[in-house]
């Protein structure tokens, strides 16, 4: 049996998606636009970066606001347990500054993910630490004689799931379900955890 | 500033020495040979096994003499406030099988290390996932655009802290010390702290 790793993305599987929510908690419906809406992610960001800017939100306003967010229901339970039989390494593409509030809820997981520039509470940019930093970790895991398992909902998860040695959709809107029919997908974690334990199994 | 992650050995660092403990805990001393006594690890690892054997000590006798050990003294909390602050990966050349009662001690910080290869409770061999695994994964992370900061506390260890952007000694025996002065050297886990931070608000 070959060592495994598993490579999970945070928003949607683990946690809220951190922009919708701030949207919501701060009454700013502007900040809900994706790369649904906005495929140019740079154009996207800045846009968001502004938005706080006007509104006079400072890191700790939004830290604030990201602080009163919990972790998708059973999330942490389904990480305890996934942790106990195999290493586990959150993928994502939010940066450090936003994420902490969740991940000290979830017991300190490994994140890897970018970084705000901030000064003086001002986010004044965003450093991406690495493009396609999803699909390269994995690369990376499987350059080390890992088995990579990846789990993921959304598009920018597939270069991650093609990766890996075993890729899959958890939670994943039709679209994504329809363009890539070779992932199992499930709904819950139970499932999720059955579908990661047969693939530990098979790992070879 | 460059998003900085930590890689810490775990043995000596964080843990006691298992096989030694295991030693100990079954009154056959032979189990304390390291590579300090014998050089060939692969002679040594297969001498330990054979001694398990020996002795009738499947698997699930040594898990319980290591679920008696305990997290060396400060360890624990020395992590959680490091995880606050910075990803954190433990790397050691122990094995899976061997770690976890330690991990779920420390709240299950992500682990890479080897694995034992067992049939019905009998370690029959051990697999290196792969050679120079601390160095390795000490590169991935550089090139995935980490600034790594790496602490171990012994001449295996060495290969790491080179490959590092920054290394630190933590308790090291003299002889490594004197070999490699290049790297600042803690005896505790505030001042390993203070030398992380420094590490980190120095990242570029």
């Amino acid at each position: 049996m070959k060592q495994c790793i598993v490579t999970l993305d945070m928003e949607g599987v683990l946690t809220p998606e951190i922009w919708i929510a701030v949207a919501e908690k701060t009454g700013i419906p502007e900040l809900r636009r994706t790369t649904r809406d906005e495929p140019d992610y740079d154009k996207l960001m800045r846009g968001r970066l502004a938005i706080l800017a006007q509104h006079g939100l400072g890191l700790s306003h939004i830290q604030k606001v990201i602080g009163e967010l919990r972790p998708l229901q059973g999330s942490k339970e389904f990480l305890d347990e996934l942790r106990s039989m195999v290493p586990v390494v959150i993928l994502s593409d939010t940066f450090e500054q936003f994420a902490s509030p969740l991940l000290r809820q979830l017991g300190w997981p490994l994140l890897l993910c970018h970084r705000l520039v901030v000064e003086n509470d001002r986010i004044i940019n965003y450093a991406l630490r690495v493009r396609e930093q999803k699909q390269k970790a994995v690369a990376a895991f499987r350059q080390m004689n890992y088995y990579v398992i990846a789990a993921g909902d959304s598009y920018n998860d597939t270069k991650m799931l093609l990766e890996a040695n075993s890729g899959i959709l958890f939670r994943a809107p039709d679209n994504v379900k329809h363009e890539f029919p070779q992932f199992p997908t499930v709904e819950t974690y139970p499932e999720l955890l059955a579908l990661i334990k047969k693939a530990i199994q098979e790992a070879q």
